[in-house]
Protein backbone atom coordinates (compact mmCIF):
# COMPACT_ATOMS: atom_id res chain seq x y z
CA UNK A 1 0.00 0.00 0.00
CA UNK A 2 1.08 3.31 -1.19
CA UNK A 3 0.26 6.85 -0.30
CA UNK A 4 -1.92 6.40 -3.53
CA UNK A 5 -4.76 4.83 -4.52
CA UNK A 6 -4.34 5.18 -7.89
CA UNK A 7 -0.58 4.16 -7.73
CA UNK A 8 -1.17 0.53 -6.39
CA UNK A 9 -3.72 -0.25 -9.52
CA UNK A 10 -0.89 1.33 -11.29
CA UNK A 11 1.35 -1.65 -9.95
CA UNK A 12 -1.45 -4.11 -9.96
CA UNK A 13 -2.14 -3.53 -13.58
CA UNK A 14 1.41 -3.25 -14.46
CA UNK A 15 0.95 -7.58 -13.40
CA UNK A 16 -1.01 -8.50 -16.16
CA UNK A 17 2.41 -8.66 -18.18
CA UNK A 18 4.42 -11.66 -18.53
CA UNK A 19 7.68 -11.56 -16.10
CA UNK A 20 6.53 -8.65 -14.20
CA UNK A 21 5.59 -8.90 -10.24
CA UNK A 22 5.52 -6.60 -8.06
CA UNK A 23 8.51 -5.47 -7.48
CA UNK A 24 9.17 -5.11 -11.37
CA UNK A 25 5.81 -3.45 -11.94
CA UNK A 26 6.70 -1.14 -8.54
CA UNK A 27 10.03 -0.81 -10.04
CA UNK A 28 7.77 0.36 -13.69
CA UNK A 29 5.57 2.50 -12.09
CA UNK A 30 7.60 4.67 -10.50
CA UNK A 31 10.12 4.99 -13.22
CA UNK A 32 6.80 6.43 -15.60
CA UNK A 33 5.87 8.77 -12.75
CA UNK A 34 9.32 10.20 -12.04
CA UNK A 35 10.84 10.17 -15.68
CA UNK A 36 8.51 9.23 -18.30
CA UNK A 37 5.21 10.35 -18.00
CA UNK A 38 4.62 11.73 -21.53
CA UNK A 39 6.36 8.77 -22.88
CA UNK A 40 4.07 6.50 -20.16
CA UNK A 41 1.01 7.71 -21.60
CA UNK A 42 1.79 7.11 -25.65
CA UNK A 43 3.07 3.74 -24.40
CA UNK A 44 -0.81 3.68 -23.43
CA UNK A 45 -2.21 4.85 -26.36
CA UNK A 46 -0.28 2.59 -28.25
CA UNK A 47 -1.64 -0.44 -26.39
CA UNK A 48 -4.70 -0.11 -26.72
CA UNK A 49 -4.64 1.18 -30.58
CA UNK A 50 -2.87 -2.21 -31.33
CA UNK A 51 -4.64 -4.69 -28.91
CA UNK A 52 -8.20 -3.02 -30.44
CA UNK A 53 -6.83 -3.63 -34.50
CA UNK A 54 -4.53 -6.38 -34.34
CA UNK A 55 -6.17 -9.14 -35.80
CA UNK A 56 -5.57 -12.48 -38.32
CA UNK A 57 -4.83 -12.33 -41.11
CA UNK A 58 -7.57 -14.64 -42.33
CA UNK A 59 -5.94 -17.27 -44.99
CA UNK A 60 -2.47 -17.41 -42.83
CA UNK A 61 -3.87 -16.41 -39.38
CA UNK A 62 -0.70 -14.36 -38.73
CA UNK A 63 -1.13 -11.15 -36.95
CA UNK A 64 -2.43 -8.42 -39.60
CA UNK A 65 -3.24 -4.10 -39.29
CA UNK A 66 -6.27 -4.40 -41.40
CA UNK A 67 -9.01 -6.47 -40.00
CA UNK A 68 -10.17 -8.67 -42.80
CA UNK A 69 -7.86 -8.32 -45.06
CA UNK A 70 -4.74 -10.64 -46.66
CA UNK A 71 -1.76 -10.23 -44.61
CA UNK A 72 1.42 -8.78 -46.90
CA UNK A 73 2.56 -12.09 -46.97
CA UNK A 74 -0.63 -13.82 -48.35
CA UNK A 75 -1.17 -10.81 -50.42
CA UNK A 76 2.09 -11.55 -52.63
CA UNK A 77 1.98 -13.45 -56.03
CA UNK A 78 5.14 -15.02 -55.82
CA UNK A 79 3.82 -16.45 -51.76
CA UNK A 80 1.19 -18.02 -53.64
CA UNK A 81 2.61 -19.79 -56.49
CA UNK A 82 5.19 -21.73 -54.58
CA UNK A 83 2.59 -23.92 -53.94
CA UNK A 84 3.85 -24.92 -50.06
CA UNK A 85 2.23 -24.02 -46.44
CA UNK A 86 4.83 -23.53 -43.48
CA UNK A 87 2.87 -24.41 -40.63
CA UNK A 88 4.36 -22.57 -37.39
CA UNK A 89 3.18 -22.35 -33.73
CA UNK A 90 3.21 -18.38 -32.83
CA UNK A 91 3.70 -14.82 -35.04
CA UNK A 92 7.23 -14.91 -33.64
CA UNK A 93 8.38 -18.22 -35.77
CA UNK A 94 7.24 -16.50 -38.90
CA UNK A 95 9.29 -13.76 -38.00
CA UNK A 96 12.29 -16.29 -37.36
CA UNK A 97 11.82 -17.92 -40.48
CA UNK A 98 11.37 -15.01 -42.54
CA UNK A 99 14.65 -13.34 -41.20
CA UNK A 100 16.71 -16.29 -42.01
CA UNK A 101 15.12 -16.17 -45.90
CA UNK A 102 15.12 -20.01 -45.85
CA UNK A 103 11.90 -20.32 -46.91
CA UNK A 104 9.79 -18.47 -49.33
CA UNK A 105 6.27 -20.13 -49.68
CA UNK A 106 3.48 -18.92 -47.85
CA UNK A 107 2.60 -19.78 -43.96
CA UNK A 108 -0.11 -20.84 -41.44
CA UNK A 109 -0.02 -19.71 -37.78
CA UNK A 110 -1.67 -21.90 -35.26
CA UNK A 111 -0.79 -19.88 -32.14
CA UNK A 112 -0.70 -22.76 -30.24
CA UNK A 113 -0.48 -26.86 -30.22
CA UNK A 114 -2.62 -29.24 -29.64
CA UNK A 115 -3.24 -29.85 -25.84
CA UNK A 116 -5.50 -31.81 -23.52
CA UNK A 117 -4.41 -30.32 -20.04
CA UNK A 118 -4.72 -26.20 -21.76
CA UNK A 119 -8.07 -27.15 -23.48
CA UNK A 120 -6.81 -26.46 -27.02
CA UNK A 121 -8.78 -27.90 -29.50
CA UNK A 122 -8.49 -28.42 -33.34
CA UNK A 123 -10.78 -25.48 -33.72
CA UNK A 124 -8.31 -23.41 -31.88
CA UNK A 125 -5.89 -23.83 -33.82
CA UNK A 126 -7.79 -22.94 -37.09
CA UNK A 127 -7.57 -26.31 -38.67
CA UNK A 128 -10.15 -25.69 -39.99
CA UNK A 129 -8.94 -23.18 -42.20
CA UNK A 130 -6.15 -24.54 -42.92
CA UNK A 131 -7.96 -27.98 -44.61
CA UNK A 132 -10.05 -25.24 -46.72
CA UNK A 133 -6.65 -23.77 -48.24
CA UNK A 134 -5.83 -27.45 -48.56
CA UNK A 135 -8.77 -28.15 -50.14
CA UNK A 136 -8.77 -24.83 -52.42
CA UNK A 137 -5.36 -23.86 -53.15
CA UNK A 138 -2.74 -25.49 -55.42
CA UNK A 139 -0.76 -26.91 -52.38
CA UNK A 140 2.21 -29.17 -53.35
CA UNK A 141 3.92 -29.55 -49.82
CA UNK A 142 3.38 -28.96 -46.22
CA UNK A 143 5.89 -28.11 -44.53
CA UNK A 144 5.67 -28.80 -40.00
CA UNK A 145 8.05 -26.52 -38.07
CA UNK A 146 6.05 -26.52 -35.17
CA UNK A 147 8.09 -27.28 -31.75
CA UNK A 148 9.51 -30.91 -31.21
CA UNK A 149 7.68 -30.98 -27.69
CA UNK A 150 5.06 -33.67 -27.02
CA UNK A 151 2.29 -31.14 -27.82
CA UNK A 152 3.82 -30.61 -30.79
CA UNK A 153 4.29 -33.84 -32.34
CA UNK A 154 0.86 -34.68 -31.28
CA UNK A 155 -0.23 -31.54 -33.49
CA UNK A 156 2.06 -32.47 -36.12
CA UNK A 157 0.80 -35.97 -36.42
CA UNK A 158 -2.62 -34.53 -36.72
CA UNK A 159 -1.47 -32.20 -39.38
CA UNK A 160 0.17 -34.61 -41.61
CA UNK A 161 -2.86 -37.13 -41.53
CA UNK A 162 -4.82 -34.25 -42.91
CA UNK A 163 -2.70 -33.49 -45.42
CA UNK A 164 -1.73 -37.02 -46.37
CA UNK A 165 -5.62 -37.60 -46.59
CA UNK A 166 -5.59 -35.39 -49.54
CA UNK A 167 -2.49 -36.88 -51.13
CA UNK A 168 -0.30 -33.72 -50.07
CA UNK A 169 3.59 -34.21 -50.09
CA UNK A 170 4.12 -33.65 -46.19
CA UNK A 171 7.61 -32.83 -44.49
CA UNK A 172 8.85 -31.67 -41.31
CA UNK A 173 12.21 -29.58 -40.38
CA UNK A 174 15.21 -31.44 -39.32
CA UNK A 175 16.40 -32.04 -35.70
CA UNK A 176 20.06 -31.73 -34.74
CA UNK A 177 22.79 -30.44 -33.37
CA UNK A 178 22.57 -26.50 -34.19
CA UNK A 179 25.19 -25.17 -36.12
CA UNK A 180 28.20 -23.87 -34.03
CA UNK A 181 26.84 -26.05 -31.43
CA UNK A 182 29.23 -27.84 -28.71
CA UNK A 183 27.92 -31.16 -28.44
CA UNK A 184 28.40 -30.49 -24.41
CA UNK A 185 26.03 -28.34 -24.38
CA UNK A 186 23.01 -30.16 -26.79
CA UNK A 187 20.53 -32.11 -24.66
CA UNK A 188 20.84 -35.87 -24.87
CA UNK A 189 17.47 -36.35 -26.82
CA UNK A 190 18.53 -34.02 -29.09
CA UNK A 191 21.89 -35.60 -29.72
CA UNK A 192 20.64 -39.22 -30.22
CA UNK A 193 18.17 -37.71 -32.60
CA UNK A 194 21.14 -35.97 -34.21
CA UNK A 195 22.63 -39.99 -34.71
CA UNK A 196 19.00 -41.49 -35.48
CA UNK A 197 18.76 -39.06 -38.52
CA UNK A 198 22.68 -38.74 -39.88
CA UNK A 199 23.52 -37.97 -43.54
CA UNK A 200 25.62 -40.24 -45.53
CA UNK A 201 28.60 -38.04 -47.13
CA UNK B 1 10.01 -5.83 -38.87
CA UNK B 2 6.64 -7.86 -38.34
CA UNK B 3 3.90 -8.61 -40.29
CA UNK B 4 1.85 -5.86 -38.42
CA UNK B 5 2.65 -2.23 -38.33
CA UNK B 6 0.79 -1.67 -35.04
CA UNK B 7 2.60 -4.64 -33.54
CA UNK B 8 6.07 -3.04 -34.61
CA UNK B 9 4.53 0.13 -32.74
CA UNK B 10 3.75 -1.66 -29.70
CA UNK B 11 6.67 -3.22 -29.51
CA UNK B 12 8.85 0.21 -29.97
CA UNK B 13 6.51 1.79 -27.22
CA UNK B 14 7.15 -0.77 -24.67
CA UNK B 15 10.92 -0.42 -24.63
CA UNK B 16 9.85 2.72 -22.61
CA UNK B 17 9.74 0.75 -19.58
CA UNK B 18 13.02 -0.06 -17.51
CA UNK B 19 14.50 -3.31 -18.27
CA UNK B 20 12.37 -4.28 -21.22
CA UNK B 21 14.47 -4.76 -24.03
CA UNK B 22 13.39 -5.63 -28.03
CA UNK B 23 13.12 -9.28 -26.99
CA UNK B 24 11.36 -8.54 -23.90
CA UNK B 25 8.55 -6.62 -25.67
CA UNK B 26 8.11 -8.84 -28.60
CA UNK B 27 7.53 -11.39 -25.66
CA UNK B 28 4.84 -8.80 -23.65
CA UNK B 29 3.28 -7.55 -27.23
CA UNK B 30 2.45 -11.68 -28.19
CA UNK B 31 1.40 -12.41 -24.65
CA UNK B 32 -1.06 -9.57 -24.47
CA UNK B 33 -2.13 -10.25 -27.94
CA UNK B 34 -2.80 -13.89 -27.79
CA UNK B 35 -3.83 -14.12 -24.40
CA UNK B 36 -4.56 -10.97 -22.95
CA UNK B 37 -6.16 -8.41 -24.94
CA UNK B 38 -9.08 -6.79 -22.01
CA UNK B 39 -6.44 -7.12 -19.28
CA UNK B 40 -4.10 -5.35 -21.36
CA UNK B 41 -6.17 -2.65 -22.34
CA UNK B 42 -7.95 -2.13 -18.77
CA UNK B 43 -4.12 -2.07 -18.35
CA UNK B 44 -3.39 0.66 -20.83
CA UNK B 45 -6.34 2.84 -19.18
CA UNK B 46 -4.95 2.68 -15.70
CA UNK B 47 -1.90 3.67 -17.19
CA UNK B 48 -3.17 6.50 -18.57
CA UNK B 49 -4.88 7.64 -15.44
CA UNK B 50 -2.90 7.14 -13.05
CA UNK B 51 0.03 9.27 -15.06
CA UNK B 52 -2.36 11.87 -15.66
CA UNK B 53 -3.67 12.73 -12.04
CA UNK B 54 -1.34 11.06 -9.55
CA UNK B 55 0.44 14.83 -8.34
CA UNK B 56 2.92 15.14 -5.75
CA UNK B 57 1.69 16.53 -2.36
CA UNK B 58 2.45 20.12 -2.03
CA UNK B 59 3.85 19.35 1.81
CA UNK B 60 5.91 16.70 1.40
CA UNK B 61 6.23 15.67 -2.27
CA UNK B 62 5.34 11.78 -1.78
CA UNK B 63 2.96 10.75 -4.54
CA UNK B 64 -0.81 11.47 -4.09
CA UNK B 65 -4.01 11.28 -5.99
CA UNK B 66 -5.85 13.96 -5.50
CA UNK B 67 -3.97 17.44 -6.73
CA UNK B 68 -3.38 20.29 -4.75
CA UNK B 69 -4.25 18.19 -1.39
CA UNK B 70 -1.91 17.02 1.28
CA UNK B 71 -1.24 13.48 1.25
CA UNK B 72 -2.51 11.16 4.00
CA UNK B 73 0.61 10.87 5.94
CA UNK B 74 0.72 15.75 6.14
CA UNK B 75 -3.12 15.55 6.63
CA UNK B 76 -2.46 12.85 9.97
CA UNK B 77 -2.32 15.15 13.22
CA UNK B 78 -0.48 12.33 14.76
CA UNK B 79 2.42 13.02 12.00
CA UNK B 80 2.25 16.79 12.44
CA UNK B 81 2.72 17.00 15.95
CA UNK B 82 5.78 14.97 16.07
CA UNK B 83 8.18 18.01 15.25
CA UNK B 84 10.38 15.80 12.98
CA UNK B 85 10.51 15.57 8.96
CA UNK B 86 12.18 12.74 7.25
CA UNK B 87 14.38 13.48 4.15
CA UNK B 88 14.22 10.66 2.04
CA UNK B 89 15.16 10.53 -2.11
CA UNK B 90 12.17 8.52 -3.53
CA UNK B 91 8.28 7.39 -2.69
CA UNK B 92 9.71 4.17 -2.26
CA UNK B 93 11.71 5.10 0.83
CA UNK B 94 9.01 6.18 2.78
CA UNK B 95 7.31 3.26 1.98
CA UNK B 96 10.11 1.04 3.19
CA UNK B 97 10.49 2.91 6.56
CA UNK B 98 6.53 3.03 6.85
CA UNK B 99 6.32 -0.64 6.62
CA UNK B 100 9.01 -0.95 8.75
CA UNK B 101 7.02 1.28 11.26
CA UNK B 102 10.13 2.45 12.84
CA UNK B 103 9.32 6.38 12.26
CA UNK B 104 6.35 8.35 13.16
CA UNK B 105 6.78 12.08 11.80
CA UNK B 106 6.22 13.44 8.49
CA UNK B 107 8.51 13.20 5.40
CA UNK B 108 9.81 15.28 2.79
CA UNK B 109 10.68 13.22 -0.97
CA UNK B 110 13.57 14.80 -2.89
CA UNK B 111 12.71 12.80 -6.23
CA UNK B 112 16.25 12.06 -6.41
CA UNK B 113 19.69 13.52 -5.24
CA UNK B 114 21.79 16.84 -6.61
CA UNK B 115 23.95 15.52 -9.48
CA UNK B 116 25.79 18.36 -11.55
CA UNK B 117 26.30 15.59 -14.32
CA UNK B 118 22.50 14.84 -14.16
CA UNK B 119 21.55 18.27 -13.86
CA UNK B 120 19.84 18.40 -10.69
CA UNK B 121 19.85 21.29 -9.14
CA UNK B 122 18.32 22.72 -5.72
CA UNK B 123 14.84 23.95 -7.73
CA UNK B 124 14.61 19.53 -8.89
CA UNK B 125 14.59 18.39 -5.57
CA UNK B 126 11.75 21.45 -4.08
CA UNK B 127 14.62 21.96 -1.79
CA UNK B 128 12.57 25.84 -1.67
CA UNK B 129 9.58 24.01 -0.43
CA UNK B 130 11.55 22.48 2.76
CA UNK B 131 12.98 25.47 2.91
CA UNK B 132 9.33 27.02 3.95
CA UNK B 133 8.40 23.79 5.98
CA UNK B 134 11.57 24.22 8.33
CA UNK B 135 10.81 28.54 8.94
CA UNK B 136 6.79 27.60 8.97
CA UNK B 137 6.67 24.11 11.28
CA UNK B 138 7.67 23.72 14.34
CA UNK B 139 10.72 21.55 13.41
CA UNK B 140 12.69 19.98 16.13
CA UNK B 141 14.99 17.22 14.18
CA UNK B 142 15.56 16.78 10.43
CA UNK B 143 16.70 13.13 10.09
CA UNK B 144 18.40 12.78 6.51
CA UNK B 145 17.73 9.45 5.53
CA UNK B 146 19.32 9.55 1.51
CA UNK B 147 21.23 7.04 0.04
CA UNK B 148 25.29 6.87 0.73
CA UNK B 149 26.89 7.58 -2.43
CA UNK B 150 28.48 10.80 -3.08
CA UNK B 151 25.85 12.39 -4.50
CA UNK B 152 23.62 11.56 -1.70
CA UNK B 153 26.41 13.04 0.51
CA UNK B 154 26.37 16.12 -1.45
CA UNK B 155 22.17 16.37 -0.70
CA UNK B 156 23.02 15.51 2.92
CA UNK B 157 25.15 18.33 3.51
CA UNK B 158 23.42 20.83 1.91
CA UNK B 159 19.79 20.42 3.71
CA UNK B 160 21.65 19.26 7.05
CA UNK B 161 23.43 23.26 6.23
CA UNK B 162 20.04 24.22 5.44
CA UNK B 163 18.17 23.26 8.67
CA UNK B 164 21.21 24.32 10.90
CA UNK B 165 21.25 27.61 9.92
CA UNK B 166 17.80 27.74 11.62
CA UNK B 167 18.49 25.83 14.87
CA UNK B 168 17.32 22.82 14.14
CA UNK B 169 18.60 19.55 15.13
CA UNK B 170 19.94 17.22 12.38
CA UNK B 171 20.52 13.64 12.24
CA UNK B 172 21.53 10.64 9.43
CA UNK B 173 20.28 7.25 9.55
CA UNK B 174 23.04 4.82 10.93
CA UNK B 175 25.78 3.01 8.51
CA UNK B 176 26.67 -0.17 9.47
CA UNK B 177 26.41 -4.16 8.78
CA UNK B 178 23.19 -5.18 8.63
CA UNK B 179 21.22 -7.71 10.47
CA UNK B 180 21.48 -11.29 9.75
CA UNK B 181 24.59 -9.94 7.23
CA UNK B 182 27.43 -12.19 6.90
CA UNK B 183 30.85 -9.67 6.76
CA UNK B 184 31.75 -11.54 4.06
CA UNK B 185 28.95 -10.22 1.54
CA UNK B 186 29.30 -6.56 3.07
CA UNK B 187 31.45 -4.71 1.37
CA UNK B 188 34.89 -3.37 2.55
CA UNK B 189 33.68 0.78 3.09
CA UNK B 190 30.51 -0.19 4.89
CA UNK B 191 32.61 -2.30 7.01
CA UNK B 192 34.98 0.45 7.79
CA UNK B 193 32.47 2.79 8.70
CA UNK B 194 31.08 0.21 11.11
CA UNK B 195 34.14 0.27 13.17
CA UNK B 196 34.72 4.22 12.88
CA UNK B 197 31.09 4.13 14.44
CA UNK B 198 31.14 1.24 16.48
CA UNK B 199 29.17 1.59 19.94
CA UNK B 200 30.34 0.28 23.35
CA UNK B 201 28.50 -2.37 24.97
Amino acid sequence: MSSSNLLDNLIEALQVMPGVGPVGATRIAYYLLDKKRPEGLKMAEVIKESLSHISLCPQCRNYTDSEGELCSICKSDKRRVSGSICVVETPTDVEAIESSSSYSGSYFVLHGHMSAIEHITVEDLGLDVLAKRLDSENVEELIIAVGQTPEGDVTASYIAAMAKKRGIKVSKIATGVPLGGDLGSVDGNTLAMSFNYRRSM
